[in-house]
């Protein structure tokens, strides 16, 4: 599960782009395969920190047709450095994720239907049970809803500064998810795949939490003891679980 | 997503009919691979406006035996002309659609579960979020219920008269989809593949209302200017996603 | 939709009933594949009725492992008279059924979730639209509760008794479906194909009740006159579903 | 359903083990296919109880790398005997519930969507209808909380003794199930085969058990005498399902 990297030296910068490409193509499909894309709604997107270069999925289309030459590199200002394709319109928001989040190397936007539906009802999602505290330090938080201006004046660019606003007062690694009210989730993670696997894990934690809120209403929050030994017993120094 | 096409000559009809056998089967086909028919509770039409005729799916033929040989032409007045099976049950409510909505070119029907309940309900799917808004500009409205009279003579003809009246102060192109009360959506759109598309993300829309609600069931409707914003950077003219 | 036949001479006899045996595995392996099947939870019979000989899939046996060859043949009372395997633990039921609905050459049983969520509620399932009226004629009846001393003694003989007094008042043709209380639905239909379809159609029509009744517990149930002219449009004198 | 066996011999030994790691191998696999898995989250066990060895899938190994010989081996107090590679985190509970329920050889431990909505609102799965009671003779139970020391040694241990306390009162062979409170269920059986078809079982009776409860929050339990008939018919002295 963690990134193992050799030290990068400016040679192995256009075959690291190459991976990059291949790495995050293959998120994209995952995310398909997962079961978290109705038509074209979602993207990931990848990092080369030394290059500076995000990899994303190019905008509205079809899955079946996506290869890694397809994809999209744009700077850290979103403009497009290399691909044929206009890049997803939520190229921005990923772009102020990168800058904010340093740790972060993958991200994914999906509308998945359950983390959708607390998307759309503005509620963050407790932490009601080690399925969730295994991927998510405490619940799930939600923005607050973007401003007239906000919308009206580089929207995309300002829904990533709502979620780092959100975010500013946690640690993005340990709480790798934020619910954009009205909107949907984003996820992101040391890699492409990580933030695909934290999407993966969102949905099916917003569905149990649906689930478990409607055999009580009133059901409490998960022991934060019994959190954080699931937290670190996944993703702490002393971790034991996975190879 | 938009249709681009050449000037038609008399010339091309064949091969555009041809062309829209094949486009409308496989319409039918991508309705089933999405998910959203059960049995046979469903179908495709498409219309080649310059001939005035509609291609559509033969009435309750299991979806494996389809293909574009056993789709049925009707003209304007519902008449098969080609064909040798008898035309969809609805095909009437399909050509009142295409008389009172002359930009549209495809229209789908379903019984897709989710949206059929809110039929069911004879409630409109408020906008609670921009998945709705990148396809819907608005609440998704729902028909009055046929009078006694109404279902006695003419009853799918008259199915597409409650349509084309609760239509009358909307632009079908932005709002390209219904809500027939007691009964399930149509959708249409510039081509059947649209209209597939249209009910691929009503059904979506719908799963996520009802889940929303369950959440809260005062959940706020997504503010108008987010709403406006969604639609205008796919659909209008402007629009900035897709190629 | 319709079953055609040529009349039956003696000779034809032992080629029908291995028909009969082709018809009801895959009868059985469509159920599976409707998913309408946990485990081994489930079960598609058929009659010859000149013979009367009935055609059931063994019990416990796992799906994949389903041919011709293993169905099992049994009388009228339920003695098996071909097969080496032991057959469905609910023959009785099915036997007791082929007596009281003379009509009826095909059944299905089934723990589908939702159709087995009224069943276990004891609701009947009110026809709220013309998905439901397509298929079954009204609300889909909910039986008694079995006696302690029904079950003590020939429990599947008397599962099908209680279905029988539930019927009694109904058209088995036109209200091809039952849930026994506390248990299950059963179908029927003219062929053992037809059972597995209105296997489907219930358990379709019961996932959109349940969800219209989340959206408003007093959705309204369909105006009869739409009930009678969908019901007539697919089953009537005058259909005109279908080829 | 029931395992038979000749009497082992020392000779036998390493046969029975190798076949236990193709057993347990596909056990695991069965359970993605059976869809009760989400990324990692899941494990069987198998025992060997001759040789006081349990075979467990490795840690966090994605599904589609796993192989007999991916397997890992334990002894009766957790510690690796074969395999290079960490066994699954949740193996100290195995190992608890083996030396416990010594009717027991093999177990599954999913975080199954409906199964863990009643671990996480802390409430057991009434009987409500016969699916249940073909499987589970009663009240599928929950366990308590662990307390912070629990959880602060041997936490994995520990939720093997709240296990084993709350089914001191019950027969492990007829109740193969349990809910651990704020995580999720764990079932078991005479075989890693039963253990996954228990927890199959027990995911289909919680999600009717929901949607029962949503259609009326009073529905009643099952009557004792239907429960006891139907978990006799399978699993009693005189038992008749099944070949």
């Amino acid at each position: 599960m963690r990134a193992r990297r050799a030290p990068v030296t400016r040679d192995d910068g256009a075959r690291m782009l190459e991976e990059l490409r291949q790495h995050v193509c293959q998120a994209n499909l995952d995310l398909v395969r997962a079961g978290l894309v109705t038509l074209t709604f979602g993207n990931v997107s990848g990092i080369d920190r030394d290059r500076g270069l995000v990899v994303i999925k190019p905008s509205g289309v079809p899955y079946e047709e996506l290869d890694p030459e397809r994809m999209v590199v744009v700077d850290m200002d979103g403009r497009a450095v290399e691909g044929l394709e206009r890049p997803s319109s939520d190229t921005a928001t990923h772009v102020v994720l990168y800058r904010t989040f340093l740790g972060v190397r993958g991200i994914a936007h999906t509308h998945s239907p359950y983390a959708t539906m607390f998307a759309q009802a503005r509620r963050e999602i407790s932490c009601l049970g080690t399925t969730h505290a295994d991927h998510f330090r405490g619940a799930v938080p939600v923005t607050r809803v973007l401003t007239e201006d906000e919308v009206a004046t580089d929207y995309e660019g300002n829904t990533g500064r709502v979620i780092a606003e959100r975010l500013a007062a946690l640690d993005p690694i340990a709480m790798p998810a934020v619910l954009v009210a009205g909107h949907g989730p984003f996820t992101w993670g040391p890699t492409a795949a990580a933030s695909v696997r934290n999407a993966i894990a969102l949905e099916a934690v917003a569905k149990m939490a649906i689930g478990t809120r409607l055999l009580d209403p009133r059901a409490p929050d998960l022991e934060p003891y019994v959190l954080e030994k699931h937290y670190q017993r996944k993703h702490g120094p002393a971790a034991y679980y996975g190879q």
